[in-house]
């Protein structure tokens, strides 16, 4: 099941997609797509309904965050074996922990807008689970069993404010427009094995970053785990899950990064495909 | 004006502080002490009504954050001159953001719960800072304008989650109820200068922290501007502003933190104060 939120910033309507790809309208059915509802049991209430029967939203409909109201927004950095090691960079003991501004996140294929002041934003492919279930102290063996589904993040950076004002990455990961999520909320049940997905971004029809979940140094089970150690994870808490090689940083023998203009293409197997143009803040 | 929260955890209503200290219910003028309720008009329009007139608040009743659906909640590190040079430490070039999960906010006088694997944790009393009106972009002459008022907030922190399992802080400042906020949100018209308060905290009676605001390396007024280059400050978010000398980390010849039945007493001039018991999860 592919769940989506569509329509203006701040007035997104629940969705499903239907068998040809066409947005149908949940809003009879549930109130949103957010964490008070993806218990298990409303899943599949919702999975249980025929698409066909349901109001069709309207053509060409933006799409939202495919989750509303996003408790904690988590990112896992240096996750991937392959970029650590094109980066020079040792194997983190534990999975190293940040936090993007809630604030930040946007839809699939909303503008990305650099902050003024920007000279060094960035991308990042990441594989973005969604919490259906509380989870505290929870095993790797059970983790799994809190998830409610999967979806594309790009984790936005500006590499300046990250690195250069002081301290932790969070400033940098933070700017408003650089945290998109979606297309859809694909749920769990459709997801074999989260650590077998094949993963890439182009960026203007270039293809910059080209990986795979198996080489996640951290598995999804094992970040849930040990996350689980140390606060409660909510439901529609989002986490992402790190980066494969091949961002702009990394660049060979220049760095290259976001200028006006733009266009990034983000996707993952199953997971669906995001665009964004980039504009610079005037 | 002192605004309250009272109730039961999720159940919070809305309150003042009446003339002798006693809680008035505010349910039938605001529905919650939120970001989308602390614009300048609505603040007006609850200061010109009289307590007296309200209903009382149930004897007793639970404080909770003195603001709800807390968006950000950011905090700044190392922002006392007299910290920094107890601790040995450089004054940093600009303020340290790191983020503390919403999920750890909590009532002034809840229980502190130390969780499984704690050994290191630790207070910090802050000068909270309440968003009232959007800012981005905003200069540090505009900065003021955007608050609505001020609280305590207890940045209680697992030192080892925060320093020994690898990279970013955000992990030992996440535990669930490491961020008592309150009692009261204290509306901006009633702090004269944000720059000059008292504060304090005592351990079991004995006085661990004590300073001043004065001695912050980075203003109200400057961090609020500097946030605001990176991101937009939205109605409702929180910035804990750091701390003064006097963390258990740093007490010698040995360092002291938190144990099963300590109390910590928590006081900002002007703005009140908080009583936490510590507990052990077990």
């Amino acid at each position: 099941m592919k769940l989506v939120r569509f329509g203006a910033p701040g007035e997104e309507k629940p969705g499903i997609v239907g068998p040809e790809g066409e947005i149908r309208d949940l809003s009879s059915h549930v109130p949103d797509i957010s964490g008070a509802h993806l218990d298990a049991r409303t899943l599949a209430r919702l999975r249980a309904l025929d698409p066909a029967g349901l109001p069709r939203a309207p053509e060409g409909a933006r799409l939202g965050p495919c989750v509303g109201n996003i408790g904690k927004f988590m990112c896992i950095g240096l996750n991937y074996s392959d970029h650590a090691a094109e980066s020079g960079l040792p194997i983190p003991e534990h999975p190293i922990l940040f936090m993007k501004a809630n604030s930040a996140i946007s839809g699939a294929n909303d503008d990305v807008v650099l902050p003024r002041g920007s000279t060094r934003s960035d991308w990042e492919v990441e594989l973005g689970v969604v919490i259906g279930k509380a989870a505290k102290y929870v095993s790797e063996a059970e983790a799994l069993e809190h998830v409610a589904g999967y979806c594309i993040c790009n984790d936005v950076s500006e590499r300046s404010f990250q690195l250069d004002l002081t301290g932790q990455w969070t400033k940098g990961k933070s700017c408003d427009t650089f945290g998109p999520i979606g297309p859809w909320l694909v749920t769990a049940d459709e997801i074999a094995d989260p650590q077998a997905l094949e993963m890439g971004l182009e960026l203007n029809g270039t293809r910059m970053q080209h990986g795979t979940t198996a080489t996640m140094i951290f598995s999804v089970a094992q970040i849930i785990s040990h996350l689980s150690q140390l606060f409660t994870l909510h439901p529609g808490d989002v986490i992402s899950t790190g980066t494969p090689p091949g961002v702009g940083m990394g660049m060979k023998p220049e760095p290259r990064y976001l200028k006006e203009g733009d266009v990034m293409e983000v996707w993952i197997e199953g997971l669906g495909r995001q665009r964004q143009e980039v504009r610079a803040d005037v």
